[in-house]
């Protein structure tokens, strides 16, 4: 093996340990809405680990993408290695060095997750749906995320892609996935985890457009961004295809991908939102979304004390504030 | 399912054709070598395809860090989408629009890759083995990538990492684990499975050789790019590794890495190989793989006419001039 990897893996624990581990703790809750046992057993922990080291595959490349050079409140993978390259005073074979170490990064930790997954102690039989899930869903993120880069590049962004967007990259893969596994560890009915699969589409949907909307209305200190950056880096939101839609002159359309937006700016348009009926709008699209997450819950057929965990999930996805 | 995928499979299929299906042939090879029938059933078929997204996503990977814009003789997948970037008057940007959508086509192609292993039509406990396998390999050649990557950026580069690379690079990725799967395949026993991914590594470290050999020694009408490019591009090689540790008053070191290398100077280097018995020290590092190979094969037990296959593979690695 060679020697690489004990620098990538405490580069990725250390990553990994800096993040909020969302879809590894997903596998678990997952496992205990089907297990009669309590106790979270170590296979879901596996199961876990795998899942956040994709999640630093797609981060690690994502960030390259977007050249972000801080995620997680440290530097993002490949500005790691921008800063070890062997080059350091050339800045620009330094980004090519980061950007393509970063690049392998991502691809280990892709096929880490792969072969941890493929130790999980299951049966063979067991596993190997479980891989074959994974393998399907992380191809629909990838192409998701081509979507979501080419948003990047257009002023045309409309609703369909962008809900698909939040469906395969926020819903299937951040909720859908993980929350699956876990019910196949548990050994849950497929038809019940086909009706888990669908609650996850829309926890994430409700996850993304609140995410969106503290964006626009979070301020500095909640959000932890700039208040209006997803404003000034055009990000291709539902509140953006409205406004778009809706703003004949231009006057709000315009703010969009502008680096000047200010406080009385961004607040207009707040006015806007508020004004138009698009804030209305898009909290019905919530709601659908949250009482078709009620039903397929009801659908699961779990006693009420285990579905108490789903029961705060979609609570906490419908009124997070950070 | 997001619809870039229909897209980027004509994109993917195109890219295949374009090469030489190596990878995905040595599946078959692997399986005739234990089959008593000798027809190739659609199961190695398919294993084969897979091979070819792996190897399609490493190469798209590769040559965005290379940036190599021409691969198979045609249009590299990133600098495809450089030329299809819908901010066509802002190279800089188009740049990095190919850049990002061909990280997520390899991405893509790789999660391809292991859906199509999910799904061989084989029971799950011999289709699971597979997927495990292909995990770990991969997982390796990441690792040598990063050390390729590394010594791209460098002037040292020793004798046992540049080995290494060779080993997991092109041994084990394109001899060693296709071979093994057709193994597995045709239901091979363990232990000649261990063997074929020995043979494997013996096989590659040839390869990769003769692949160097011709990068100094041949002309620009049979490598098929101009001759010498591979001193130019200071690729690490035995070879240079050995003109570094023998040429004290740097009078050959001096050409790798240089642009101007001239007919002239390339020749009075192939001479110094020559004379300083660096050829004759590769080339008994060759002799002795190939008789670790043939130990190996020897060592297989198959009857003599299954055995052809893998002995025209390692003469034609051994003989090889393109």
């Amino acid at each position: 093996m060679p020697p690489w990897g004990p620098d990538l893996a405490t580069r990725l624990s250390d990553y990994s340990r800096r993040g909020k581990l969302l879809r590894g703790a997903m596998v678990s809750l997952g496992y205990a809405l089907f297990a009669d046992d309590p106790e979270v057993p170590q296979v879901c922990v596996d199961a876990g680990v795998a899942m956040e080291l994709l999640q630093s595959f797609l981060l690690i490349h994502d960030d390259i993408m977007d050249q972000d050079l801080v995620r997680r409140g440290g530097p993002s993978v490949h500005a790691q290695y921008i800063d070890a390259s062997p080059v350091g005073d050339d800045r620009e074979r330094s980004e090519l060095y980061g950007i393509s170490m970063g690049i392998c990064a991502g691809d280990v930790s892709a096929f880490m997750a792969m072969d941890v997954l493929g130790s999980l102690e299951l049966p063979a039989d067991r596993r190997m749906p479980i891989l074959a899930m994974v393998s399907r869903e992380i191809t629909a993120v990838g192409l998701a995320q081509m979507q979501d880069v080419h948003h990047g590049y257009v002023d045309d962004a409309d609703e369909t892609a962008i809900l698909r967007v939040y469906t395969y990259k926020t819903g299937r893969y951040t909720f859908s996935l993980p929350l699956s596994i876990g019910a196949m560890i548990a050994n849950a009915q497929t038809r019940r985890i086909e009706t888990l699969g669908a609650l996850g589409e829309s926890l994430g949907r409700i996850f993304q457009i609140r995410d969106d909307q503290l964006g626009i209305f979070g301020d500095t200190e909640t959000i932890g961004k700039p208040a209006g950056s997803d404003i000034r880096e055009d990000k291709k939101t539902l509140f953006r295809y409205h406004v778009f839609a809706n703003d004949r002159d231009g006057r709000y359309r315009r703010l969009f991908g502008s680096d000047s937006v200010g406080a009385d700016e961004l607040e207009d348009l707040r006015d806007y939102l508020r004004r138009q009926g698009i804030i209305d709008r898009v909290e019905s699209l919530v709601e659908s979304e949250a009482a078709q997450a009620r039903r397929l819950i009801e659908r699961l057929q779990i006693p009420a004390d285990r579905r108490a965990g789903l029961e705060k999930l979609l609570e906490y996805n419908l009124t997070r504030s950070v």
